[in-house]
């Protein structure tokens, strides 16, 4: 599933989560205080979006079936697969500490961003020693979208000792977003969903002109962040009447 | 626009910018209060001559003109321009948020820092993937400048957490003198405004003094950074009465 | 002794600090003091594993026996044991500033922290310049090892400056396992106890699925140290009277 | 001078810094309060010693007597003393800072750590940007340096924001002489004192010697560093008598 529709997976999860992440911090802000239960509950269903992950990248129908190596050829199989399966775990880890957080175990503060920030290292790492056959724009395009893993990696790290820091929240948020974008983009370059070959892999102006939209999309990605702050902000203030059913809806 | 002009623009830019920073810092701290009407204003000068900036990589002669894809010979158009225009748009919404901080929006404490954080690592991460057709005095003299830019970008950040730091802010107008007399170094050595080739690109010893004179910018950026503190010193100490001339000045 | 036997001993070694922190932490947070005395005593213990692993480098019959250089062949002998011997010697000395911060001579707080976080810089860099003789899939382990040990690193380095921090010992101690257990990967990869030779240097798949590889190997190490964690906790809060026996025992 | 003495003198440059903080600092702790007039008069001190290295490297009889560009065959001349000079002239402006905040002129605290992190990191940079001319032995001991120069570095960093912190200022202290150490192991190798060629460039034995040499001259320093330490709380404690004496000296 490295073709498009495994990367619009992988984007439509990360945009999901930023999205969700650009209107819950405001709000939490404007309210002060969540429901736990309530928010308790929210994170089973990342679980489930975690597991459908690492399901999706199994059992796909040209994917691994949970087969790792190949006997008859003496070889690894469908590695990418793999791969992304162990990044959906190290999510999905993540967002088990995120529940644990909310229960009466009484973890240490903090735990949960560090877990998301392993998470997004791992994630960070795997592309970084991938092996990319020579296909130097898919590894111009995989090293562009580290600026926005290790970005949010470390804004996770720091929340760790600064927790509630507003700045670093949204700035997480707009990275996440940035990702989701990006491997849409990524699956348009390489294999478009209209059939017919990728990009050209040789064209110094591609990889010139791609690194530019990278940032591009960076730019929207702060607009939409920015965008949502304001408009919980408005919902808000402006019809407090009905705020009790929005804190239950994030 | 990558001609003897389009580096003595920027360069002229940053100048602005880091000349007018190491006098507005030293003389926030003698007043311990600037007008913030005032400063708004201020900063919508600024996010005209990001404006300017932007029009001018796009509308020189030789400019793209808005175009970024060429039908004809199905290749992108003059990306160099493209690549400055994408770098003024992020100090542009750097400049946008900053107005913002002084409006009643109350925006998060530390926002327009971040931004222009973001706005220089996004420069940074421009020149680092930039592709400089095996002209390795180019890539040499961009290598260099990337040190005051991170070094600026880096600073921003740890403004974001230690606001109205003096060291910090001292630090990042010395780096912003800094890039601004490296781009005018980079057009002489590049395309020389009398004419003629650049330097020579084999000369290894090109490359060794490049380096060390760029620290001898740097050592002059810092005097000219101390200079201009002494001299708001003065001038507000030995002449209180038009104290508050200057203050709108600035 | 970069064989099998030579890895396992280092993967031992990490393996016994990791676990047994993973289990002092907790234990310190619930009963909030640990018997100086006896903690100097068990800091005691460390100082003869750290001596024993020079000793096996030294003088296993393949070892360098204190010989460094050959008049014989003019050249260096036995560098690779010469190297974990460096690397002992520093956690020795850390061990020994250890032992001392337990002593009535008000070392600076923060001190054996800082001599850990040297002792695995040190071993880090010392890996970063070992020259891998072209073995591509040697040279792969080593990397991906390095980001436990700079992990690592970096996790003591900032205890320096926030000390008994519940989430960097956690961090720290699962590094320590990681390193542990993926030195006993490297020996069944490199040189497997069972004869042979080892793994196919060539064959890409082989990198890609010990990066992958490396990553599981990492979250085992989260869930043991997890599991250590709440065992501790069951443990004391559970056995509250034999906690006393306990308290000797780490 | 990139001949043995030019590499003893900046040994020996490094050592007396390092040897005398490693002396100044716990003295500073143990009486509280240093003579700042006499302090001051020190960094004068230091400042000859600043010059006096520039002078060195310019006027030593194969230097370039201040001629920069040969006009006769076109090409820079002894850009390594040049090199060497830049170096001393920014250590000469960090020491200037350094008794200026001794003045009354009431600088921010912590600008002469920022100048002297400033120092270190351009003597780092040049290092890096340095071209070897494919001696690589050469290259990997400048490479080694550099870990002392940016380990410095980011500790005079920190001091700037964490002031008067122990352990910052014994690592600082260590790394100094452990720069100096080095300087004279560079000049033994490349170009011994007994004349001779130096080691070997192409054995790989001699780089993998040298690396873990390195960290044994650093494991001497921090050995030197706490020794000094020592000998200090010694004799302030045992000869409260004469400590008058003492406190003039340093």
């Amino acid at each position: 599933m490295s073709s498009f529709k495994g990367n619009a997976l992988r984007g439509t999860f990360f945009l999901i989560f930023g999205l969700g992440w650009s209107v819950k911090y405001p709000l939490k802000y404007l309210s002060r205080k969540l429901n736990a239960d309530n928010q308790a509950r929210k994170n089973m269903i990342c679980i489930c979006l975690y597991c459908l992950g690492m399901l999706a990248e199994q059992f796909v129908p040209d994917g691994p079936h949970m087969g790792l190596y190949s006997g008859g050829t003496y070889s690894w199989e469908k590695l990418t697969n793999w791969q992304y399966t162990t990044m959906y775990l190290f999510y999905g880890l993540s967002g088990i500490v995120d529940v644990l957080s909310y229960s009466p175990l009484k973890l240490s503060l903090g735990l949960d961003r560090l877990l998301l920030s392993v998470a997004m290292f791992t994630e960070g790492f795997l592309f970084c020693f991938h092996d990319y056959n020579n296909t130097a724009l898919d590894q111009h395009l995989h090293s562009l979208l580290l600026i926005a893993i290790f970005g949010g990696a470390l804004c996770a790290l720091m929340e760790v000792f600064l927790r509630d820091h507003t700045i670093l929240e949204f700035f997480r948020t707009s990275f996440f977003i940035l990702q989701g974008s990006w491997f849409w983009q990524i699956g348009f370059v390489l294999s478009p969903p209209w059939g017919g070959p990728g990009w050209d892999q040789t064209d110094r102006g591609n990889f010139n002109f791609l690194t530019m939209c990278f940032f591009w999309h960076y730019a929207a990605a702060l607009l939409v962040t920015a965008a949502n702050s304001v408009f919980s902000y408005w919902y808000v203030v402006g019809q407090g009447n009905n705020f009790g059913a929005l804190k239950n809806a994030f």
